[in-house]
C-alpha cells in the first residue's frame, strides 16, 4: 500500500537485570516499523531518573555513550511517527517530568480524540504546556494529585485511572515512576499492548510480540482494555480501571498493514492472517492469470496465501531498494516521470507475457498502485489483476493512524471501477468487509470486536465535537529549539 | 581575576522594525560576556510565537536561517551561563510555554533564593516540571491565573505582580507575551536592568546599556528596583509592584569586574569607576616600583588609573591570547608545569629588571595570581607588588554570580599575609571597603544602596532556611535530550 | 548467507541533460547494494570539474545543497565498499586531480592483483600517494604522458590502454576528462558494466542494468572484456584496448549473491537465474518436507525455484527487520545469546509442527546459517533440512570481493558433514558446482567462461607474487582528515 | 588596523617525549593568531605517520580522541589563513604523502611567486595535483628523487635544497620525513622562523618565539635565511642551501602588526618595536591633544608609546567585544548603519570633551578608520587626530600576506589630505619611512635589511611574469569534499 503516517511502538521493562536501557533499545529496535521520525528512552534507578531522545531511527539516536547514562532498573522507551504534534524534538517521547512525588514519565501510543479539552483544563488550571503533543497533556495529567491532593503517598494507580476516566480515544501507555513502571490500554483496546516474562526474571510490556523475541523475553498475555498492568521487581499486577467499560475494538488495520508479521494479536500470528486473508480474496476475487506476485514486502502473505487458494503459481514480480532511507533530494521532471522506479523494478524474466495478478493489502491515497501497474506492464506483463486483501479505505481514522482526510483517500472519492481506471488495471477486486473480517476473527481469542472504521466509517466512539475543537485551543506557538 | 561562573544577560524589544530577532541577536552578542553558555531568542507577530536556544556562544546558535524563522515584531533574548541547573539544553533559556492565553515566554538573570519553596508549590498545584531552572518556575508561576482564576482578559502586570510578591532573591526579567513585551526587577535591584528607545520608534530592554549602543538605541534610563516595565507599540509604561520595597542593593561586583567597561550604571561609566578604584588603590596602598601593570583585560582600568594617581608609568606586561576558546584538551604534566603560559605570556622587553605594580579587580579563588607573579618574575621582574582593586572575596554570593563555596574562596580561608605567600608576591595590598564603595558611589546618580555581600558577608536578604532547603525537592532527575 | 564485505557501484553519463548530478545520484541509489560505505559523484562543464564525495550511504551523502554545485554535462558516480584502503573518507572516490589537460576523474569497481608493483612505479617516478585506494594509482598512472610526453593534445585513450597494458586484475573503471566520459572493462571482464542510452539523447555506464532503469535509460549492452567506451555528446564509442585479451571470467558470484535480482547480465535477468539454482538443487538435494522457505531477501527466488521444482509449497518462515541500519550498540551477553532475533523472528504459524527446507544462497563465513537453524526449530520446526544454492565457498576472492581469508572460510577448514553438525540442521546439501554452473550459463548470450575460483580455487589470474608483494610497499602511512 | 587575511603559523618539534602532539596542539594554540581558517598536526613514529587536520579554529579542530591518534616522537602542526588556495579542507595543512622512502609531510608559511611555473613542471612529469595549494606543490617537488634517482638512501636535505633553488619567493617550511624534522627559511627570510630547545631533551620549530613559552622551550637562535634545520633525537643542524643568497627581506608588516607582541624577532620584543613606533610617531606628527587612545588591541602598545614620548595622558577610549567569533549573520541596513558598534564601543567617561589623539598601526583599505573617527565623536571627543605608527599601504605583497589589489588600498588610491577627509579626522599623521625603519632597526641583532615593498613599492624579488603567470595553469577544478 501506500503507505499512511505510522504511529508508535512503546515498551517498558522492569527487571534486576542491570543493563534495562539496553534491552529496550533493542525492543524498540524491533518496533522500528511502528514510527521513524524519533524515539526515547527514560529509566529510573529508584531514585533518580534519566531520559535520552531525539528525532531519528532508533539505531541514530543511540550511541554507547547515551546508552550508557541511563542506568537503572526500570525504563521506558518509545519510537514515534507524528500523529499529533509536528516533527520536532519537543514532541518526542517518552517525556519526563519532576513531580511531587518524583519523576514521571510518559510514552504513548495512540491519539486521544478529547485532546483538546484535555489541554484546555490543564491551561484553566494553570498548567503551562512545552508542546503540542498529547504525550505532555498525559504526563501533566498524572502530574495532578486526586482526592484533593490529599494523597499521602503517590497513588500512581488512582492517578493513571483518573486519567483514563477522563481521556477518551485510543492509547495504550507505558509509564515511569520512581520504583514501577505501568502499562495502561484504553478501554477500547485500540491499540495493541502485550505482557512478557523474562527467563532470568522480570517483566516487560510491548506494542508487539515481536519485540519480546528479540529481547529473549516470552510472551505472556496481552494487556487487555481499560486494564492497568502494574511491573514490580517480582511479577506483574492487573487492576481495573473504573474508566466506562466499552466494547473491544482492536484496530483491523494492524492485522491489514501494520503489526509486522511475526508478531502474534489475539492469539493469531499476522502473517497467518494474512495468509487468510490473500486465501479468501482469491475466493471472493478469482482471476484467470499465470502468476501471482504481491507488493514487497508488505503484501507477500496475501500473494502466497491467493496462490496458494487459487492454484496460480506465487513468484516475486517487483523488487524494491532495499536501502531505501530518507532522501531529500527530489527527482528532475524528466527522472519524475519514471518515478516508482527509485523504489521497485520489475522482473522482467517473471513477468513477460504472463497475466499477473498483483496483490497489495490496501489503497489508501492512490497513488502507488498506477504507477506498480504500469511498472508490471513495462515488465512484460500481458494483462494485471489487482487484488487487495481490505476493502476501500473510505474514512479517516481518529485512533492513531494519520491516513489523510477524506478527500484524499481514493476509495472516498471514487468507485472502485474509477478507481481500476485511474490505476490502469484489467480488473480490479477489493475483498469486502465480511471477507476481511472473517479472516481476522477465524482464531481469534479474544471474543471482543474490531475497529474497521476507516473502512466501514463505523467508529466505536462517539466524535462529537471532535472537529469543532480540534484546531480550537490548539498550540499556537510554532518553535524550534537545539538547532 | 580567576573567573567566577558568569551570570546571565537579557533583552527585550517591541518595534515595528520587521526583524526584531536580528537585532536581539546583535544586543545578545553585546552581552556576550554575561554568559557563554546558551543562548535564545522568542519572538511574537501578536498571533503567535517562535524560539530558537541551543547551547554554544550567540554567534554558533544562530544561522540565518534559524534567525528567519523568528518572525514578529516583539522578542526578548537570553545568554546564559548557568548558576542553578546543569549544563543542558533544558535549562537554556528563554524558557516558552503555551497558557490560557497564549504563548508566554521568560528570559531571567539571578537567582531566587527560595525557589525550592516555589517549586513545591508548583509541584502540588500539580504541575510538573521539567528542568532544574529557575526560568521554568517564574515561566509556571506567571502561567497561574490571578484573582482566583476569574480574570477575562489575562493580566500579565498582575501575574508579574502576583510572581514578585511571592519571589525572593535576585532578578532581572524579560517577558514575552503574546502582545507585549515586559520588564522587572526585584524589589532590591541586584542585577540591572534599561531602558532604551529606537530613533525610528520602539522600545528595547537590556541588562547593560553597551547593547543599546550596538543596536542602534539610545540610553533612556534604569528599570528601578520593584519596578515592572511594559513596552507596548508607542511607549514604555512603568507599573509599580506590591512586593514589599526593600533598600537598593545593586551588586558592587558589576562595578568591579562583571559590566563591560563602556556601560554605564547609575549614571557612571563602569571604566571611569574602575579607574577611580584603581586612584584610590593607589591611594591606600602605595608602591615603591617602575611600572605599573593591569591584568588584561578586566584590571586595565584600574592599572591605568592606578598609574596615574601615583605617577608610576603604565605599560603592558602580559599578553594575553586572544583566541582562547572553549579547548577540551588537557595540558601533559610537563606543560602543565608551564600552566598560565597557555593564556598570558610576559612582555620581557617592559619588565626586565623592573619593579612591577600588578593591578588585578579581584581575587576570588586564587588560583591565577601566584602563576601571574611567577610569569612576571620569569620575564625579569625584581619585585612584584600585587595590588587588588577590590576588598578580599569572603562569602559566597546567592544573587546570581555563582563564584563558589566558602572554603574554596582564599579570602575566606587565608589571611592577606597568606595569601601574599601563597602568590608570591613581594607584597599584597587589597583595596579597603570604604575605598572600594566611595570609588563605587562617587559620582553614582541613585540614592540606593549596593550589595556588597561577597566582601562584608552583610546580606540584604534574609537567607533563613536557604541552606537546608536548597537541596531538598531540588530536581531530582537528571535527563539528556536530543544530545 | 552472512554478508561478504561488499564490491563497488558505478555509473557515468554523458548527456545535454543540464542536470546529470542528479541522475547519478538516483543511479547510485540503485547501485546502494554494491557498496555502502561512501559514495561521491564528479562532474565536467567542459571547463572546470566539480566533486562531492563522503562517508555514507547515498541519500546521506548528497543534499539539494551539494547536488547544486555538482553543475556540468558530464558525470561519473561510485559507491563503495572498502576492498583494500582502510574505511575513510581519502579511501572514497571518484578520485578527482588536475593534470597537464585539465581535470581527471576515476570510479573503479574491483582489485588489483598488481598494485604493489604500480604504486612502486609511481613512486619511484616521484609521484607521492596520499591513500591506500587503488583508484588513486589509477588515476595517477592516467595522468603519466603516453609517448614520451610528446602528445600535444592528451590522448586520453591511449592513456587508458596504456595503463590496461599494465593492470593485472579486476576493474571496471568509469573516467571522467574535461570533454568526455570513458568506460572500461579488464580484459577478463570479472565485474560487469553495461552500457545505455537516453530517450532523449546522451548515454549512460553503470556496474549493473537496474540503475539503468532507475534513471530511465534504456539498456543497450555490456561493456565486453578488455573494452573501452568513450560517451560523447551524440554517441558512443569503442576501443579495443590493446592489453592481452583473457579468457571471460564474469564473477559467479555475482549471480549468486551479489547483483540486484532485476538487473541482467549477460542477457539473463538475475532473479530467474537464482530460481534456476534453486530447481538444480532441488534436482540434486531433494528432501522430504512440507515447507519451503528462504533466507530473505537474497535467497527468496532460489527458494522459489526449489519450491517450484520440488512441490513442496513456499512460503515465509522467516521475518527480517527492514530497517536494519548501522548500529553501534552491541547487545549485552544476555542478549547476545537471543543473537540473530535482532535481525530475524521466526514465523511461528508457517512453522509450527512443520518439516522444513530452508534455502540459503551460500555460506561464507558459517556464522548465520546455525543461529537460523536454531530460530526455525524455536519456531517449532520439527526437522529442518538446508539447501545451499551455490558449492561450498573455500577460497578467498582477489577480484574485488573481500570475503574473509582462507581460515576464515567455513568450507575451507570443515568438511560439509562438520558444517551440517555446526549449524545444527537435520541434513545439509550444497549445489554442485556443474549445477551451478550449468544454471548460470543456460541461456547465457555470451560464449565466455566465468570466474567461480572461491568455490573452484581455479584463478583465471597468474597470483605468482600477490601474496609476497600485497603488504610490501603497501601504504605505511595512516591518517584521518577532516574529522 | 583593518585587518588584512593573515598568514600562517608552523612548528615542528624533534623530543622523546611521548606526547609531541599535545605539545605541537598547544604551540599552534599560541600562533592561532596567524591563521584562523584550519588547522592541522602530522606525527610519526619512526615506522609510520599521522596525520589530523580539518577547517576551524585549533580548539575546534582537535579532541582528545584525534590527539589521542597522533603517535610518534616527531611532529609538524601548521595553523592557515588561505593566502592562495581556496578555504576548502583540501588545502589545509600539513601535507602528508607516501613516497619511496616513507611518509613525507609539508607545512608552509608565505607564498611561492614562481608557483604556476612549479606547478607546470609537476604536471609535466605526469604528477596530478589535488588542490590548488602552494603546500602541495612543495610536498610533490620534495618526492622528485634528486641525482636522477640514483640515491640509494632518500636525501632529503638535498630535495630540500633542490626544491629552494627551484623556489622564488616566501617560505617558512617544517617537513617532517620517517625519522626527522626539518625547517627551512627561503633565501629572503621574508617569514620569521625560530629554534627552541626542551628542558627535559629535544628540540622545536617555531613560526613566532611566543610559541616556544607556551610549550616550556627555551628560544634558542632564528633559522638564518637560506638556511636549513634539521632536528634529530640529540640536537639541531644547520645545512645551508645552495639557493642563491639574497639580501635579507624580514616582513617590515610582522613588527607593526602582525607577529605577537610578547614575541621576538632579530632579538627585539615586538611589543618594544612597537612602543618605539609610537614614540617616533609622537615624535614626528605631535598634537595637541587631552588624551592618547589606541585603537584595541594592536595599536595599544603605540599608543603606550606616542603618550609616554608627548606626555599626553594615555587612557582606554574604545572597548572591543571579546567574543567576536564567527558569525554569518548580516547586520539589517538598520544596524549596519551603527555598524562598527558591533565590535566596538567608545567610552564616553574618557573621551567627552577631550581633543583625542587615535593611534592606529596601519591603514590597508580604509574601511575600519572613518567608523572609529565617529565613535570617538560619537563618544563626545570634541577633537580626533589620528596618527599611524607606520607609512601609508600602497603595494600589495607577494610574500604570504593577503592585504588586497592596489585598488583596493586606500593608501594607493588616496591623498594623505583625502584619507583624512574620508575618515573624518581633524588631521592625520602617518609616520614616515624612515621614521618606521629606524624603529625597527634600533635594536635589531641582525645586519640584515628589511621588506617593506607594500610601503615602499620596492619588491625585493624579480616579480616578473607573476601577473601574466599567475592565473595560467591554475587549478581550474573546484570541489568540494566530505562535506
Amino acid at each position: 500500500m501506500d503507505r499512511p503516517r505510522e504511529a508508535c511502538g512503546v515498551f517498558g521493562i522492569h527487571a534486576a537485570d542491570t543493563d534495562v536501557a539496553r534491552t529496550a533499545f533493542f525492543a524498540l529496535y524491533a518496533l522500528q516499523h511502528r514510527g521513524q521520525e524519533s524515539a526515547g528512552i527514560a529509566t529510573s534507578d529508584g531514585v533518580s531518573a534519566a531520559l535520552h531522545k531525539d528525532m531519528g531511527l532508533v539505531a541514530q539516536v543511540f550511541t554507547e555513550e547515551s546508552l550508557g547514562r541511563l542506568s537503572g532498573h526500570l525504563a521506558i522507551g518509545q519510537t514515534r511517527y507524528s500523529t499529533t504534534g509536528s516533527s520536532h524534538v519537543r514532541n518526542a517521547q517518552p517525556y519526563l517530568i519532576e513531580t511531587m512525588h518524583g519523576p514521571l514519565g510518559v510514552g504513548h501510543n495512540g491519539n486521544l480524540t478529547n485532546a483538546p479539552e484535555l489541554r484546555r483544563r490543564l491551561l484553566e488550571h494553570g498548567v503551562g504546556l512545552t508542546s503540542s503533543s498529547d504525550s505532555e497533556v498525559i504526563t501533566q495529567m498524572l502530574a495532578a494529585p486526586v482526592n484533593d491532593g490529599r494523597e499521602q503517598d503517590p497513588d500512581w494507580e488512582a492517578r493513571i485511572d483518573q486519567f483514563m476516566q477522563a481521556a477518551d480515544g485510543a492509547y495504550s501507555l507505558v509509564v515511569l515512576t520512581r520504583s514501577a513502571v505501568y502499562g495502561a490500554r484504553d478501554p477500547n483496546g485500540f491499540r495493541p499492548l502485550c505482557i512478557g516474562d523474562l527467563p532470568e526474571g522480570g517483566h516487560v510490556l510491548a506494542s508487539e510480540s515481536c519485540a519480546l523475541g528479540t529481547v529473549g523475553a516470552r510472551y505472556v498475555r496481552e494487556v487487555g482494555p481499560g486494564e492497568i498492568i502494574r511491573l514490580d521487581a517480582t511479577s506483574y499486577h492487573s487492576i481495573s480501571s473504573n474508566a466506562a467499560p466499552r466494547r473491544g475494538s482492536l484496530c483491523v488495520f494492524e492485522y491489514v498493514y501494520f503489526a509486522r508479521p511475526d508478531s502474534v494479536l489475539e492469539g493469531q500470528t499476522i502473517h497467518r492472517v494474512r495468509q487468510r486473508l490473500g486465501e479468501a480474496l482469491a475466493a471472493e476475487g478469482p482471476a484467470s492469470a499465470d502468476v501471482v506476485v504481491g507488493v514487497p514486502d508488505s503484501a507477500t502473505p496475501a500473494a502466497i496465501g491467493y496462490a496458494t487458494a487459487s492454484g496460480i503459481p506465487y513468484t516475486e514480480g517487483l523488487t524494491k531498494n532495499r536501502y531505501i532511507g530518507r532522501t531529500f533530494i527530489e527527482p528532475s521532471d524528466r527522472l519524475r516521470r519514471s518515478g516508482v522506479h527509485l523504489k521497485y523494478n520489475p522482473l522482467e524474466a517473471n513477468l513477460d507475457g504472463k497475466r499477473v495478478v498483483l496483490v497489495d493489502d490496501s489503497i489508501v491515497r492512490g497513488n502507488t498502485a498506477g504507477p506498480l501497474v504500469a511498472l508490471l506492464r513495462e515488465g512484460g506483463a500481458s494483462e494485471v489483476h489487482v487484488r487487495v486483501s481490505s476493502p476501500p479505505v473510505r474514512h479517516p481514522c481518529f485512533m492513531g493512524i494519520d491516513m489523510a482526510d477524506s478527500e484524499q483517500l481514493i476509495g472516498y472519492t471514487n468507485t472502485v471501477d474509477e478507481i481500476r481506471a485511474h490505476i490502469g488495471a484489467d480488473s480490479l477486486y477489493y475483498l469486502s468487509q465480511e471477507g476481511m473480517m472473517g479472516a481476522v476473527a477465524h482464531e481469534a481469542d479474544s471474543d471482543g470486536g474490531h475497529c474497521n472504521a476507516c473502512f466501514s466509517g463505523e467508529y466505536p466512539l462517539e466524535l462529537d465535537g471532535y472537529w469543532e475543537h480540534r484546531d480550537k485551543l490548539a498550540f499556537q506557538s510554532a518553535w524550534s529549539e537545539s538547532e
